[in-house]
């Protein structure tokens, strides 16, 4: 299976080909199986053993009785880091090793949008922040609506492939291992409110600054657990 | 093909379960068909259908006639981040991008590592380093060895997320797209030793600075063919 190409791989290239060539987007649907390996001169088995494998990297979606659409999830597969062979969804480990990366990236990105975020992009950042304010509130998960919020950040960073790698980032710590004791929440919650008013008041070092303060009191609340761990060896 | 699990969803968990439990490492040969079958209690087809599905992300590898192995890229799926369908492999856009996120992330590997490598990292490093040399002192292509030196030094950072995405980032830059004029690869050259320098005598600014200087480079080499596209559009 290594080396030269098989007639699969071959077949997977004329797919993605056809993808960008035809400017097909998210949620377009492909020709029929028939129309599709004429028109690609390939057998059927082949063509549907490479849209297996299109499938599985999220390139593709097959609808059961509908066909086969580009898939919304812009081609990135699931568990594109292979983090699930890098520790557990709660190994505190991981989970700062995550807050590492997120520490050298959120910040800057915050510092850019005070220089160029736009009005709209500005109002849609504070109906974010509202909405885990009101979680928060509430007593409930946010993690799911901070997820929104820091992906919506990347979004308007205009860096693209920033708006693909961050969600997968921010979406693999598990919550459960954030210390969700009220003063915690309350505290993050105010942090939001401070980032987005730096950036609403184009003060890129604020926003930089409040950024780093936010995500690092989640990062020191995870490193006790990263003790016990060391010393339960 | 949404919603709930499929017995192949619940297959694949199986086999994932399995490598972790089992604590298989890359290379480890998996049980036959047969066996396999039997212990997770399914049928082989869908056995089949879960290995195809674990191949594609880059978790097993089948090797014709041998068997199914787990695989040495560790679960990181080919083009993991979707990038096939951001930019063309040249595009100027992308390749900014994909730098821009380069510089959040390398020099602060770089200041890490000049307080945490070990003397034996450093070896490794400066063997990395004159292999890039001796391939541009050669006037060859000096892409790959550039991949490796980079790649190592976010191995020796210790984040073992930050080891699997970095290569995914800096061997998507395709070095066609670079000035490939002598001046620029001495340049390149000189900047790479004067991080592993930096290292060496434990000056973490400098590390810092040094490759911020480096990836700057490669950089601006690149925004003059970003304003070229924008005209031409």
């Amino acid at each position: 299976m290594e080396g030269t190409k098989t007639l699969v791989d071959t077949a997977v290239d004329q797919l993605i080909h056809m993808i960008l060539e035809q400017k097909l987007q998210p949620g377009d649907k492909l020709p029929n199986e028939y129309e599709l390996a004429k028109d690609l001169g390939i057998g059927r088995s082949t063509l549907r053993e490479a849209i297996r494998r299109l499938v599985a990297r999220n390139v593709l979606q097959v609808r059961q009785g509908s066909g086969t659409y580009v898939s919304e999830k812009h081609g990135v597969p699931e568990d594109p880091l292979g983090l699930t062979f890098l520790g557990k969804k709660n190994d505190p480990k991981l989970a700062v090793d995550l807050l590492n990366i997120r520490l050298m990236i959120e910040p800057e990105i915050c510092a850019d949008l005070a220089i160029h975020a736009t009005a709209s992009q500005l109002d849609q950042m504070r109906y974010y922040c509202n909405e885990v304010a009101t979680k928060i509130q509430a007593g409930e998960d946010y993690s799911q609506a901070d997820a929104h919020m820091h992906g919506y950040f990347a979004e308007c960073s205009g860096n693209r492939v920033l708006k693909n790698l961050l969600p997968i980032i921010t979406s693999s710590v598990h919550q459960s291992i954030f210390s969700t004791n009220d003063e915690h929440r309350q505290q993050s919650n105010l942090q939001h409110f401070r980032i987005l008013e730096s950036i609403v008041r184009r003060d890129a070092q604020s926003a930089r600054y409040h950024m780093i303060t936010h995500l690092n009191t989640s990062r020191e609340s995870i490193l006790p657990l990263l003790k016990q761990g060391k010393k339960s060896k």
